[in-house]
């Protein structure tokens, strides 16, 4: 099979170039490297069946050339910065809901029918309902990168009904591992390195989050979208997965489980509040029966995502200075 | 009060603008004219206190001037085209999608923080629930103009949370009545004006529908987002509601009702299936319990509606030529 994976580049997206490569298959990688780290793809780059296509989702014609003979789209490339919502609006409008536009019109005019889509638990704002499953009613989007992933799910779903395209919509709680490029764990790890005596916690420490891990998500994408597809639901050409851990942990553990791992005992400075920032939500925990239901289970624990993640960070102090 | 109403030539926005100048307001119309009729705005452009800009929503230094000085926006600018929407997709993002970020940015700049918006039950879906409460489960999107409602849903949710807005969305039913530019009634009547003795139902007539006539639509959209406003619900910067009549109607229904207004017996030709088109959805019933607790009710039955248009319609031929 040949995929297009767009966000190659990036942190999930990289793992999943890695993994269909690894499965024999082609891939053609699609990132504008705004975010995407090159030697994420080290190991695509050796590979033959590995090709990569530097460009811009907003330039519809550059994403109409590389659907071109692709079996799938796995279209992970976004605007992933939740806090920079604010500050520039338009950036989640253009770089998710125009971008995720663009390629769904590039599939249709290449007769390209299935997408595989990242979305993310901020889609849902803040549930009532935990574990919150994938029927939870309609929410008040709280950040202007849930609204816009929530307006992606919407196009998919149409695009399904109008145009019988077959569509994997999986929303994710925040990922860790190998590659981790920005997040809580990040956050605290630079910390520590630049002054192992304390560690300034955002918020008082207690919103209670899920994680998973970065190959149990490859692993529940792969699953669905691609190993088992729509054998099962045949009947359901459109697919909503909530990915996460059958667990959560408070900020504080998490920050915790770090300092162990780093064998540091700093001073913890915590903040005001439950919220981090506006748009933040203070409680993420989804409902993953659903997901489970196929087979798939994850493999790691949040104390052992959170401490891979650490090992990471710690091998490859790059990535601090590539983000500056 | 000043208010800038998007969609003043429109079927609705026409009969805010004249309800709000009606009530001593002084109102802004923006209109493209693209499906708006200046015969619906006869009356506001004998009120010194209407002014008209004749732009697109889509050219944001047009709306940005337009927005300023208002005290809120009424947004009910749309491309409301739901079965043309598999023909042209791009023009639900831009119309509908992109228009609304447009309006919102505009206001942000100009510090206008209460906008009303007309959403619509097509952003439902096909909902399990009967009658559909505000509250429903997440959708699965089956038109590309539902999508593209739900999407303008979630940026003014996100616009109230990250920038302090204050949001009325609206999910309309059909709405009926005077003016009423296109949907069944139109299509029905027109049918019968050509040939009184012929009747093509697309579909089997089994449909279930709810429509609202627009005078009990206006009431409700003033009464929530204008009289009432947040008095009683202060805490809470985001209030969709769900207006519809309490009761719902077959098309055949709808279809005797027409013929009888009409004092016609034509054959009634049936096709096959429930959904007109493809993203129809055959049955819309809203639940209208929110809305009823503030006070409002409706004063027409769907009878009544039909009928009303109807006679609107038989007086008002060339609405039929305008739009050819």
């Amino acid at each position: 099979m040949k995929y297009l994976v767009t966000g190659a580049a990036g942190f999930i997206g990289s793992h999943i170039t890695d993994r269909l490569l690894g499965l024999g298959h082609e891939v053609v990688g699609f990132d504008n490297f705004s975010t995407g780290q090159r030697p994420f793809l080290a190991d695509a780059y050796r590979n033959p069946k590995f090709s990569m296509i530097e460009a811009e989702l907003l330039d519809p014609s550059a994403i109409t050339e590389a659907v071109i003979g692709c079996d799938a789209v796995i279209h992970f490339a976004a605007n992933a910065d939740i806090r920079g919502g604010l500050a520039s609006p338009r950036k989640d409008l253009e770089q998710n809901t125009l971008a995720t536009f663009n390629v769904l019109e590039a599939m249709r005019e290449s007769g390209v029918k299935r997408i595989l889509f990242s979305s993310t638990a901020a889609a849902l704002g803040e549930p009532t309902e935990f574990p919150t499953p994938e029927t939870c009613a309609i929410p008040d989007q709280t950040s202007l990168y849930g609204a816009s992933k929530m307006a992606c799910e919407g196009l998919i779903s149409s695009y399904c009904e109008g145009f019988g395209f077959e569509g994997y919509v999986y929303r994710f709680v925040s990922i860790l591992g190998p590659r981790y490029p920005h997040g809580h764990v990040y956050d605290f790890v630079k910390q520590l390195l630049a002054d192992p005596n304390h560690l300034n916690i955002i918020g008082d420490g207690s919103p209670k989050k899920s994680y998973l891990h970065v190959h149990d998500c490859v692993n529940a994408v792969l699953h669905t979208g691609d190993t088992l597809r729509t054998a099962n639901q045949a009947s359901k050409r459109y697919q909503v997965y909530h990915l996460g851990a059958p667990e959560y942990c408070q900020v504080k553990d998490s920050a915790s489980w770090i300092c162990n791992a780093m064998s540091l005992q700093p001073e913890l400075r915590f903040g005001t509040g439950a919220r981090g920032w506006i748009g933040d939500n203070p409680f993420v925990y989804l409902n993953i029966e659903k997901i489970l239901s196929t087979g798939w289970k994850p493999t790691f624990s949040i104390r052992e995502s959170v401490e891979d993640t650490v090992a990471w960070l710690i091998s490859n102090p790059w990535i601090f200075e590539s983000r500056e």
